[in-house]
């Protein structure tokens, strides 16, 4: 098994296991990976006749232990708890947090570019490998917000009977020309660093830290901004705003990697449930799932209009829309507010 | 007289000049420049009673030739047209297209970030010696969008005098904190690039491009980029939003310069009518022009918000908003239904 950097987090209390499938992968572009390694963490145990299962579905750049970054939701006392529920997330195909990606080093060399292509529904095989390996025939809920409810629609579409419920937030059917024209901005920052090029562990680094800059300003919008970052003095330089997004790249970069960010952003935009298959609305019919479907207000990046679109054709879907001045972040943030929607689901 | 990068496009059929101040120009942040070239156009002649003055003050990337950046608002036959007016537009303080900034070669070496910070108030400052130079104590309007218009309310507080009428479109009093951080991001793609830290004349273009990628995002909006930029059969790749932003960054990076895109940008965060004088409110009512202010509803990047401030502040103001799928973008866009509203102030 290649060895990944070492910027997995320490996730202390949880069983985290990695597995390890040993023929090749199959890939959506056409390309073959030769094994497959898929970190996942389980909360809690599964029940005799295995009704309590919850699987998450983590976004771009969370890592496989949803207590650490869905805190409120997800955990002890948390709706979603190890005492009811046994709870499975796994790091997705791309990533840099254990599951087989461009991070990875091999042979001490780092993948980096001569990764393949991969897209949501390679991710969502790679999810269904784990479950069989689990044992693990049904799913009470998925849940997963952003890039994580696309992978559960494309679950749900791919395996119709798995899931008894879905809670798909602040997320879409299809990635829109809007999102892609965001990913693509920060893909042109990553390139303008000459070290996304090099295999070095850390290349890039600086493409980076411009890359989640830009991505902030859709996880956020203008209120977010206006209302955190303005000023209290009027300065002719280091201001307040310019700071946090510094910040907020530095962070990112210190637990990330720019190869990893760069696969990740263009599966998100090749994501389309029905791609080569049919329209979206008629690949949303085909769910059986009974669907909790919310929407965030001030949402820049996946707009209400996405929610309703995928509400709207679900047979047995429901829509909510929940208010947040944190936009698309409010997904992680409002969890009291999405506690309330999901407990009758529970 | 530096010579600056063989950038600045031709100027047909309009007097262009550059009007060189042979002393020092003190800037705002405590450095003087040795002395300050302004290049210029002018279109139509100044009337026997100097009343016929159109001042057109451009925007952040925009050049000395309003007639070639802003068709159907500005030339023969429009609104604005040289038979009537005597138009009169500078390039700013710290561009590229003639007037002194970071892209001058001095001593045969790009100046780059041995130039000095600037501010819009440089800039104004620089457009009032011109207006000396050309003998002119009244202009009958001032007109600008966004940067443009940002440099109209400093100009309009430092010379209540100055101006008869204005018109204001989608700009702001003050630099929004979400403003900011839209540039900030794009600062941050220059410094990924390397190239940006050296003086070659072409130097940062990877970073100027992918800075003007995030840049289009707040010019647009996600309804723009969905309608214009949705692929019409679902792709793995190459999408055509992504097409786009790279075509986008090149256009720019072709006709620009990354150190002069920095530093206004950097004048753009530090705006601010009331810094160290008042507050924005009390600034805007020391203004005595009579003003027309322009939103655009779908403007992401100066919400209509700021103009209604600006409105409401200055003593003799009016508030008109205009629709357009161009967001921002829409004020060089939108010239019929900008041309309506101006009419009655020529």
């Amino acid at each position: 098994m290649p060895s990944t950097q070492s910027k997995a987090v320490s996730l202390p209390d949880v069983k985290q296991e990695t597995y390890t499938y040993t023929k090749p992968f199959g890939l959506e572009c056409g390309d073959t990976l030769p094994e497959l390694h898929i970190h996942y963490t389980t909360h809690g145990k599964l029940s005799e006749n295995k009704d309590n299962v919850v699987w998450v579905c983590h976004a771009l750049t969370a890592n496989a232990n949803p207590v650490e970054w869905w805190p409120g939701l997800i955990g002890d006392n948390c709706p979603i708890n190890p005492d009811d529920h046994f709870i499975i997330c796994a790091n997705i195909l791309g990533s840099c947090y254990g599951t087989t990606g461009p991070a990875d080093i091999v042979n001490g060399e780092k993948t980096a570019l001569d990764f393949p292509s991969i897209t949501v529904r390679d991710m969502v095989r790679a999810h269904i490998l784990l479950r069989e390996h689990l044992g693990i025939s049904h799913i009470h809920l998925g849940i997963g917000g952003s890039m994580g409810g696309q992978q559960l629609l494309e679950w749900a579409f791919m395996e119709p009977d798995t899931f008894k419920n879905l809670c798909l937030i602040a997320t879409n059917a299809r990635h829109s020309a809007w999102g892609i024209a965001f990913n693509s901005a920060q893909r042109m920052a990553l390139e303008a660093d000459p070290g996304f090029y090099t295999k070095a562990p850390d290349a890039g680094w600086k493409g980076l830290e411009a890359a989640r800059a830009i991505a902030m300003l859709s996880y956020r919008n203008q209120n977010t901004y206006n209302t955190t970052q303005t000023d209290h003095e009027p300065v002719l330089d280091h201001f307040k705003a310019d700071s946090y997004q510094r910040y907020q790249g530095e962070k990112l970069r210190k637990r990330f990697d720019a190869h990893a960010y760069y696969y990740l952003s263009k599966a998100m935009d090749s994501h389309h449930i029905g791609r080569d298959r049919m329209t979206a609305a008629d690949a949303l019919a085909k769910i059986k799932s009974k669907t909790l479907v919310i929407g965030i207000e001030s949402d820049l990046l996946f707009p209400v209009a996405e929610q309703s679109f995928i509400a709207r054709h679900i047979p047995e879907a429901k829509l909510e829309v929940i208010d947040s001045i944190y936009g698309h972040d409010g997904f992680l943030i409002e969890v009291e507010q999405i506690s309330d929607l999901i407990r009758p689901l529970l």
